[in-house]
């Protein structure tokens, strides 16, 4: 059964009591956090922020892939964002998966077109939880779509303990 | 000045009364929300939701790009989750731009190799606000790679009111 009817409830009793009408577009904070779909992140709670401060990318592992790039482009020459933060987390699915492991289950279980849909696609596992928010922010840093002045940091979330930890770029 | 410290204060406050350690990898509403970046939006309060109910994609303009195909496909298969729902905004930055104007803006402020990477990046803008929530669902609905059996639907978000209105897919 679609949980659709409970969201649309729940969202009437938010709007009853919005006061976020006249908040502006572009983030108070100048900032874009990027981090990983894990259900277990609720990213505005766990920084202390709330609908109006900042950016929020969202994909599985939280890696920056085009789809991000493109996103932060449009945040930083429309909306004059210039300070990212990535945030990975630890038991995070993308180290349990390799991509011939997630590709032989979506063939198994969805035939061959998933296959090869799933063949051309990087699902971007990693290993070394630390080394993958270093890569993240290397790759960020490396693109001509960023503004040269962008400050980028990286942390690992504690999905036990709520906590963040700062990751040296070095 | 970066807002890392106000920040890494604020996560403290969170640790300090963190409750959910313990919450399971799976979300428990076996749920995909795919939203824009737009910091007005917080989906979870929005939507009633909370830390382990479900999994969270965005990116600029809450469109299906190959990257949320990807991370639907690992939600589904790994996690299983089997429902998505699309929520788009009024007042989006995505309906400001054509490609053409941000890749003109990206090379003016950035330079030619900005340029070059632009000119490679569909930016994903839209003009009639029903028509690309409709859009979007039936491009998640055709992907090989997700679950038959997935629900998808589709809705707006009003920033002005807090309030979302359900878009009918046909």
């Amino acid at each position: 059964m679609s949980i659709v009817p409970e969201l649309m409830a729940a969202n009437e009793r938010y709007a009853s009591q919005f006061t976020n009408g006249d908040l502006p577009m572009p983030p108070r904070h100048k900032l874009v956090v990027l981090t990983c779909m894990d259900a277990r992140i609720d990213p505005l709670r766990a920084l202390g922020l709330a609908e109006g401060d900042v950016h929020v990318l969202r994909n599985s592992g939280g890696r920056p892939t085009i789809d991000v790039v493109r996103s932060i482009a449009v945040s930083q020459e429309m909306l004059g964002t210039r300070e990212i933060v990535v945030i990975h987390h630890t038991e995070c699915g993308s180290v349990r998966i390799t991509n011939d492991s997630i590709r032989q289950r979506l063939t198994e279980s969805l035939g061959p077109d998933a296959g090869r849909a799933a063949g051309e696609i990087d699902f971007l596992p990693f290993t070394d939880l630390d080394q993958s928010v270093r890569d993240d922010m290397a790759i960020l840093k490396s693109s001509p779509l960023l503004q040269p002045e962008t400050e980028i940091s990286g942390f690992i979330f504690d999905v036990k303990t709520g906590r963040l930890q700062q990751v040296d770029p070095t």
